[in-house]
């Protein structure tokens, strides 16, 4: 299995995933300027979206988008229990999936990480978030996973979250989400993905917000 | 099973899907302003962010998010061939699910039916999702369906690019997906949910672009 990522995009979550499944797999950086990989391949010619991720899989097909290609993960490592394999559970973990992907990745970050937008958007951004934002630290206030145990889930909400570093979004009135991220960051797949993902960043800094 | 919908949301792609499967369902429509059922009830105290469609299951419980209501409704009737069943036909159902969902839903029309976003929000936006559509009507270039048969992605977008009337999206340079819209709404199931929202619509216009 092959990861298509760039470093500190939302295909982090799926390299946790993976370290938490203690699966093989060949991690290819994407440049997210360049769209190139190492080997200086047009990434654009496998995606013609240019985003990140995408796993192609043993057979050599493809699959984009962070709710597929997190719950195809957890289902080809059933023992790493990274979700609900009864109905209502994986309804409730798509529900997740579905949330942090159009309300924080999309509608939150990706529109402040966007230099390109309209004067006013990010005052107006932050302002539609908000019922977000508590709504997730509601939910957290009582729980220490989305679900009752760690899930693909977590791992893409804690990589949404590391943006808001970048994107200035405090959370000092949602505490729960605030103590969610930092007990998240210790937890050892997640601080190894974390710091090797960092060092890449680091090596190569720039406008990094890809699906 | 109770589906919340607002008449022409997102909600309307869980009718379609319902219909499909000649499922019994109570619909409870909820005022896109007001958030006010019609006995009175404040929505906001059964669903926090007030966003449709919200799905009451038999035991009570409560779903919400496109992606993960309408895979439920695929998997509680199996028999009527809503969803893939095999893993890779999953995980591409569940690609479509988040592209329509992030990409068309969240990053395209909910941000140009937005009022009150900043000058110059359409045309930045527009912009933008051009590669997407483009992807988009490439992929249904040669196909009937999202994938090899009807299912609740079908539903789904169908639901969203009916909104491109209202938003003044053009797809004049996307004919596949114009051909795709036009076969789409005159499948029985989707035109009686149209035509019974619309009617529903009509008595009661209003910015209508919940989730």
């Amino acid at each position: 299995m092959d990861l298509y990522f760039s470093p500190l995009a939302g295909s982090l979550a799926a390299r946790i995933a993976l370290y938490e499944a203690g699966a093989e797999a060949r991690f290819i950086e994407v440049d997210p300027n360049t769209k190139r990989t190492p080997d200086g391949s047009n990434y654009a010619a496998i995606n013609p979206l240019g985003l990140v991720p995408l796993l192609r899989l043993d057979d050599g097909s493809l699959l984009s988008e962070n709710a597929a290609v997190l719950q195809y993960i957890a289902n080809r490592f059933p023992e790493s229990n990274l979700a609900p394999t009864d109905e209502l559970g994986r309804a409730r973990l798509q529900q997740w999936l579905s949330f942090i992907g159009t309300e924080l990745h999309q509608r939150l970050f990706c529109v402040l990480r966007d230099e390109a937008a309209p004067e006013g958007t990010r005052t107006h951004t932050l302002m539609k978030s908000e019922p977000r934002l508590t709504y997730l630290n509601d939910h957290l206030s009582d729980r220490e996973f989305l679900l009752d145990h760690f899930t693909v889930a977590d791992a893409y909400l804690y990589a949404v979250l590391n943006w808001s570093v970048a994107t200035r979004v405090s959370f000092s009135r949602c505490p729960a989400i605030k103590e969610y991220h930092r007990r998240l960051r210790i937890r050892p797949s997640v601080a190894r993905a974390f710091q090797e993902e960092l060092f890449l960043y680091r090596a190569k800094p720039a406008a990094h917000c890809a699906a």
